[in-house]
């Protein structure tokens, strides 16, 4: 704790794409601003393990870096402290090279919510076996110290609910959406083009990105193994022009969440677009800004607002796991042994209720309404608001049909949602999103 | 780190108001919810201090508590590790006795802002001498982790600029200003019927809670000794309901804002009313919830949205501070070497330049405008825009004329303001208020 002569922190650093060359800039940075007053020792970079050693990434490595080409040998060399893996995926390299750190006495920090949300369980054991630090604040909403907030601060707190805005990119593009009636698909182009999306968007999009990082939150909040086995997993594909205007009308707005409810002694995990009352705070946040709000019993709200993803951002979470441990802070991957976690147990879908938009592209034919209506009726689900969108203009043409239901299960919907489309008279299958009250 | 048979953590409990009776109860719950798991071992409170031992707070203290009349007694008890400190005041008892329980090797965990930011430093110093933790995470924005945030995760930043919204008072009569249009005396009497505000106001209201939160932050976002001569200190009293309807019409809301910020090597303090745009998040945070806005190098804005007072969510922050300890996490009470933090130097008035709002009561006189536009000509003082409300109804009627300039400094614009008044075209002193970009 005190500023005495503790010898330099020695990480070693796998992967040298941009959140690599970010963190080196600014260690870097931070050294020139002072940073060995606060970490209390030097913060010194003495290997790196990249794929091209002649790439140009802007940066300039200590001239005595150790270079590797295998991020395993690496790991295993006897000089290092710190392991920082920047590889990224779930299996291969960057598993095994964080297993022989582990196992060698390194410490660990990394980025890789994929390889935690498989692997985290065990990983975090091994850790805990070898008394090394497991960090990994990176991984989750970039730069937003979700991580330590959970693991420390709220501590103390029994949290009730934890809701992500976690994939920047869909929410740029959801963002984008709104402010220009674009398309999914131009708004998905747009963000490609930006460098917002993959050429392959499916990680995100399709809401699978956001399910690892609430795999580790869940964890995290209500002191659960990791579960990654995510029931509910639906991207923002299916929406349309028509949702965004018509939940704007009724006061909302669609934001794809993960979401983390406590429902009596079991959690219910689910990643769905989902409509958020405009006055929520977190409603506001808009483009690849990430936000996390934890409801708990003895702080009722929290609201983390910031950047989730990006170089800087996410060297900025990495370099605080790192100082972490300059400082001789450790704590426990998941914050308390692993061998005294709970698996987590699924809750019921249908134990959760939630009021529901839906919007139906109905037939324009007499008795539409009266078809829907019974359905959910026979499912027990009453009717808050309905509004037609698109004038009707005789048979043949589609009327848009939004609904907004009291309060109700997925299940009982999907059932009434089915009956209602095999009764032919919509033109489409039926959206329907959850609205999450705040 | 591992869980092993620690023995309990001792603490011991000076003061049970509102703060200390939530802090008993969120222990007890937080234990009945697996807290030991979390902590490593069980926090036993093992003694408390107050002033009336038969009054009903609402709470069950262990059969075995040791009630001690005398906090200073109390804080050289030899069986307490953790001593927290729950009186308030900068001067008398809660000074001593924390002093004492450091002198004795006890870790310290308070909320008192105000003792801090005036002997911050030098107590700062004395726990590093005793090799013992001060921790304050409840002296700031109640339940919000902004200490660990700026102490810890953002580390490795250069932070530019903190804004925080620090009193709950002020934000919750702002906020019903707005929404009700009612006067600053109505609200500040609602405000005290809802006891969000004292009977004597002062310490909220003109802006010294803020100040000394303040203090605070800048010490720990900049690394510089905490310095409480903070020049610029205005409340919120001159606040009319004009002001509240003119900045809305220009598209902004007001705030009391305490802002740190960064100005070459120099730093610029101050609190009070500002202007924020209505699109930024932090504009959004209304009733008694307080905010913090970081703006740094690498993480370049991190917002943290919650409730700033009120009994639990301050205890939930002190509880952290607790199992911090509990789990063997020790920094520095400012985050680094008291000797190595340099002194605060002042940044000059004249180097901080923002766009204002300013609000003038004007004699219905033909020429008062040229002398306004005169007198901030002769300032170097150019205006962005110019609305006049309230129609003048004939001479001797007063017309509230409303400017916005283009950036300029506080001095300057002061200046300009006090030529203008002596220029007796005005009914009352000018109303100004800076706009922070955001």
């Amino acid at each position: 704790m005190k500023n005495s002569a503790f010898p330099p922190l020695k990480i070693a650093i796998a992967g040298l794409g941009t959140v690599g060359a970010s963190l080196v800039n600014l260690l870097q940075t931070a050294h020139n601003n002072g940073l060995n007053k606060r970490s209390h020792r030097v913060i010194e970079i003495v290997a790196v393990c990249a794929r091209d050693k002649n790439k140009d990434r802007g940066i300039l490595l200590p001239s005595n870096v150790v270079w590797y080409d295998d991020a395993v040998e690496m790991a295993s060399a006897p000089n290092i402290n710190v392991f920082v893996e920047l590889m990224g995926g779930a299996e291969g390299v960057a598993k095994v090279a964080v297993e022989t750190a582990i196992k060698g006495g390194k410490h660990v920090v990394t980025a890789n919510k994929a390889l935690l949300s498989a692997y985290g369980n065990a990983l975090a054991q091994l850790a805990q076996d070898h008394t090394v630090s497991l960090n990994f604040e990176a991984s989750v909403a970039g730069g937003i110290p979700i991580v330590k907030t959970l693991r420390e601060a709220l501590c103390g707190n029994t949290p009730k609910r934890v809701i992500g805005i976690l994939n920047g990119t869909c929410n740029y593009m959801l963002t984008r959406m709104e402010a220009s009636g674009e398309s999914f698909e131009t708004c998905l182009k747009a963000a490609q083009e930006l460098g917002y999306a993959e050429a392959d968007p499916t990680f995100d999009v399709d809401g699978f990105d956001t399910a690892h990082k609430l795999s580790l939150l869940t964890s995290l909040a209500f002191g659960t193994q990791i579960d990654n086995k995510i029931e509910t997993i639906h991207g923002i594909r299916s929406i349309t022009a028509e949702d965004i205007i018509a939940t704007r009308e009724l006061g909302f707005r669609i934001k794809l969440l993960g979401i983390a409810e406590k429902i009596g002694d079991n959690i219910s995990q689910r990643v769905q677009p989902t409509l958020l009352p405009h006055h929520a705070a977190i409603a506001d946040v808009g483009g690849v800004t990430n936000a996390v709000f934890v409801e708990s019993d003895f702080m009722p709200s929290l609201l983390l607002v910031g950047a989730g993803a990006g170089g800087n951002a996410t060297a900025s979470a990495v370099v605080s796991d790192i100082i972490d441990l300059a400082r001789g802070l450790h704590v426990l991957p998941l914050g308390q042994v692993v061998g005294d976690m709970q698996a987590l147990v699924n809750a019921k879908p249908d134990a959760i209720t939630r009021r529901f938009y839906v919007r139906f592209a109905v037939f324009d034919k007499t008795g539409a309404f009266a078809t829907i209506a019974k359905h959910m009726a026979e499912q027990n689900i009453s009717l808050e608001s309905i509004v037609q969108h698109g004038k009707p203009e005789g048979d043949g043409t589609i009327a848009q049909v939004i609904l907004v239901t009291h309060k109700t299960s997925a299940p009982a919907l999907e059932k009434a949602l089915d009956a209602i489309f095999e009764a032919k008279i919509l033109a489409a299958k039926p959206q329907s999103m959850p609205i999450e009250p705040l």
